[in-house]
């Protein structure tokens, strides 16, 4: 059978692909997304795990839009309006997939921020949406460009990761978030607020969802992989009924459901008595990380490369000087150390500003000082 | 949000939405597919379980393709030739969704037997594909059909359900087999094999594959939900690694992976000594509750309408002199037994066969008598 076109331009994912590679004996991955193996709340899911075998109605199948307990708890969880509904699927990478299949049809205009989610330019790709990107500023997207975009386009929905994005690690300022939000209702134009890393923040106090300024005409998308475990698979999309409604549709021909074994844990985790500890845990360990990581770079590349500052997350964002970025990174691999080049960030490969995206929440503190030291090798040798 | 173009012809699942009106107090489903739940094999999964918190690797994020030691024993099982690959999804209607999704345009011509399993009529119908309707006869599909269509058309793909359709129960022969096969490797036409059913075979003995015949020119589509439990959300597809790996690539999009704790699990229970007897009972336990409906249908309802002997599965197939079956479905809910009328398994709706899909796996041997009884009544209202 011969590809169908809304594959041709489609790349497998580099992260994805590397993975194997990166695991390597030897190799110090900073470039997954990967969460830190050792802070898995296990030791607040053992009761929940081992009473599965007694709960056979967990086994047979279920709702599409989720375990019931689970959603009551989320609803209440999130305080969604009585209008909103949720809908729990396999990641919050599924809940990107069928909001793309659920209200774009082929050249539907979409806009991101450049760079973006490798993830969702993927997911875009696959309905072969017309994909325009708007530049990123510390504080969030450039917003002179996001109205020039909206308003000579017929725009259908921007996708945004305002907490902590991923691949830059910026988080959106208030006044961003407001004026992003209004030009949305003006320009009719859904935000697709996707929250993956927000439970993340380790300085500063939590900002609102942008979708609190447009409840409405928004959803929002989140994921339990970086707050219980990824091996779960489980997501959550929230907002009005209708949308997730039809969301609901797309699921059934999809996967029907997800695991409702792993729901129920997932419930029983989030009602822990000692899971806003775990999380409190979660955010220290990172915070020590992300600081061990910047210290490095600033100490051994603050010459050729510029780092910023993250309020949590899992990523920092290194700029390079002009170079080849997928070089480089190719070469770092054989040096010892995985890293993600910026090029992959990017629908428009004639845009990539040289940037390498460096993890800090998988590796120890003593790991994350050799792997800048690797680094520090390749980079001198391409950028000096 | 406008509905993707995609979307406006699709239904949401008939019998998604009424298993929660068939599960109220009082009401005897035959509607649904569901495995019995009292046979879950959860004494074998117990330990497999219980050890999930000591095996933190599971729950990191995985491979696309599935755990690796899964996939190395699926190989081994069904004695895949070196040049094929398989890839875990979650529930063998994301394998459908996936390879309609990787290889179909909009208005490429598929082959379905009419009647056929509503969820890929719903996932070729997402795809937007030109579903091509041949008759099924009591060992298959009407030969002479398949070859005009394939012989008069761009066929992309036949996709089938030879043991123990969905929803008629109907086994293909030996010979319809072969020659499927042959047609399908003359006009080049692949072949998507759906065997969910085929474990259950209660009577006779297992016939080859269609793909034994055209491996190379076919994929095989596997389920967990009936040999194990559906809530755990496995399947797996098989065949060429060109075409697997085609799969992988939207599969990174659409979930980046399955739940890997259940993959471990599954492997546990396949490789446990007590798998085979456990299959062993369920085997007994459907062929009883077959024939209790098989009985009582032949008792209460000979005079009225036909129903087909079966060697295994999970349905029988009532087919019914001309009436409403849509009326005659919701009236048999009102009192108090659901099924699932015929209508909905026909992608053309104007060709609808006058019938009712009658699931015998999920409702006791008593159950199934009252239900008949209570169906009786309603029939002879309708056909009388």
């Amino acid at each position: 059978m011969k590809l169908a076109k809304s594959l041709q331009n489609i790349q497998p994912s580099y992260i994805r692909e590397i993975l194997a590679a990166a695991s390597a004996p030897g190799v110090i991955s900073l470039a997954g997304g990967l969460p830190a193996n050792e802070k898995f709340p296990l030791a607040l899911m053992t009761n929940s795990l081992m009473n599965l075998p007694n709960r056979a109605e967990l086994f047979q199948y279920g709702n599409t839009a989720g375990y019931a307990p689970l959603l009551t708890h989320l609803k209440e969880r999130y305080q969604l309006p009585h209008s909103h509904e949720g809908i729990v699927c396999t990641g919050s990478q599924q809940g990107l997939d069928l909001i793309a299949r659920a209200f774009l049809n082929p050249n539907d205009i979409i806009v991101m921020e450049a760079p973006s989610y490798l993830g969702a330019i993927q997911v875009f790709g696959l309905t072969q949406a017309n994909i325009k990107s708007v530049s990123q500023r510390s504080d969030g997207p450039d917003l002179d460009e996001l109205e020039n975009c909206f308003s000579t386009n017929d725009v259908t929905l921007f996708y945004a990761v305002p907490d902590f994005h991923n691949p830059t690690g910026v988080c959106w300022s208030l006044t961003v978030r407001q004026k992003v939000a209004a030009l949305c209702n003006k320009y009719k134009v859904a935000f697709i607020e996707d929250v993956p890393y927000r439970e993340l923040r380790f300085k500063g106090e939590a900002l609102p969802l942008v979708s609190s300024f447009c409840p409405d005409n928004s959803l929002v998308l989140r994921s339990y992989s970086k707050i219980a475990t990824p091996g779960i698979r489980l997501g959550l999309v929230t907002g009005r009924a209708d949308w997730i409604n039809t969301l609901n549709i797309v699921k059934q021909a999809s996967d029907l459901h997800s695991s409702i074994p792993m729901q129920a844990v997932l419930l029983d985790l989030l009602e822990h008595d000692g899971f806003e500890q775990h999380l409190e845990e979660l955010r220290q360990l990172y915070s020590v990380r992300y600081k061990a990581l910047f210290q490095n770079v600033s100490l051994h590349l603050e010459s050729y490369c510029h780092a910023n500052e993250v309020d949590g997350g899992m990523f920092i964002w290194l700029s390079l000087p002009e170079c080849d970025v997928d070089a480089l990174a190719k070469s770092a691999l054989e040096h010892g150390v995985a890293v993600v080049p910026s090029s992959v960030f990017y629908h428009d490969r004639t845009s990539v500003t040289p940037a390498l995206r460096l993890n800090f929440t998988n590796a120890s503190v003593e790991e994350l000082a050799i792997a800048v030291e690797r680094l520090a090798v390749v980079i001198k040798q391409y950028c000096d």
